[in-house]
């Protein structure tokens, strides 16, 4: 089967942008002198699974996610409640930007085995793309691709 | 561009099956007797984002992912720990079957949005996967595709 007016490799020319434009730019962020208990708090009443850590300055110090946190908690137990972010965030941040595509974004996921990554604009945050993201837009563009053939075959 | 001797659509046919092949089949689980702080020192042990928890017969009973933990720590504090894994997990598991399609599996996950989806052989537990198993396999379908292409331009 071809489907008609898209590009019929498996890949996609589709950049973080495009998922940006629907998801929005909000992240959700935490200070590095904040307690791991109210990361815990934020990530739970927020909804999602990693928070971007800023210092003093509002610059981009880490991230903390889910997995950061039940890292520390198996290493530390409860204690690990009253650390500081900065003591438990991963300072290694793999970031992107708007134009970086999907499918490098995926591999960049896969080999690095992360599930957030900020998007950047020079020094700026200006967005956050998650694994659940990526996976949304792909069932998205494959829904796209199912209603534009509908359209195709029975429009002849 | 289309790719030779695939499927063109951005669609596929592949299946459950084909990623366990890869991945294998073992599946961590937990009893649902067991405390959090167990499932958590668990999770980080084996590196993964959940666990199954089987009851005293060693049937399914429920799911505790990283997020299940992070929500039960935001809502009781350091004492979450203490409680045992039947009163944190999810009951309501998303279940799929070998042949489940990778597209079906991926729009389950962002339906529920769930990031792991136990694999079940009638009552037996025969697998599980992870969103970021499904975009490992989508980076590898990627990569087929280029090499295919890169072999059939070549040999022209």
């Amino acid at each position: 089967m071809s489907t008609p007016g898209r590009e019929r490799s498996g890949g996609s020319n589709m950049q973080v942008k495009d998922i940006l434009l629907k998801k929005g730019r909000e992240v959700t962020t935490i200070s590095d002198v904040a307690l791991v208990a109210d990361g815990v708090r934020r990530l739970h009443d927020r909804g999602v699974g990693a928070l971007v850590v800023t210092d003093q300055s509002g610059a981009l110090a880490g991230i903390i996610s889910e997995r950061d946190v039940v890292r520390v908690l198996g290493e530390r137990g409860a204690s690990a409640l009253d650390m500081s972010v900065a003591d438990v965030m991963s300072t290694e941040v793999t970031t992107c930007v708007e134009a970086t595509t999907i499918d490098s974004l995926m591999s960049l996921m896969t080999e690095r085995r992360i599930r957030h990554v900020p998007v950047m604009d020079g020094a700026t945050l200006v967005g956050m793309i998650s694994i659940g993201d990526v996976v949304k837009w792909r069932v998205d563009e494959l829904e796209n691709d199912k209603r534009d053939l509908i359209e195709y075959v029975t429009a002849r």
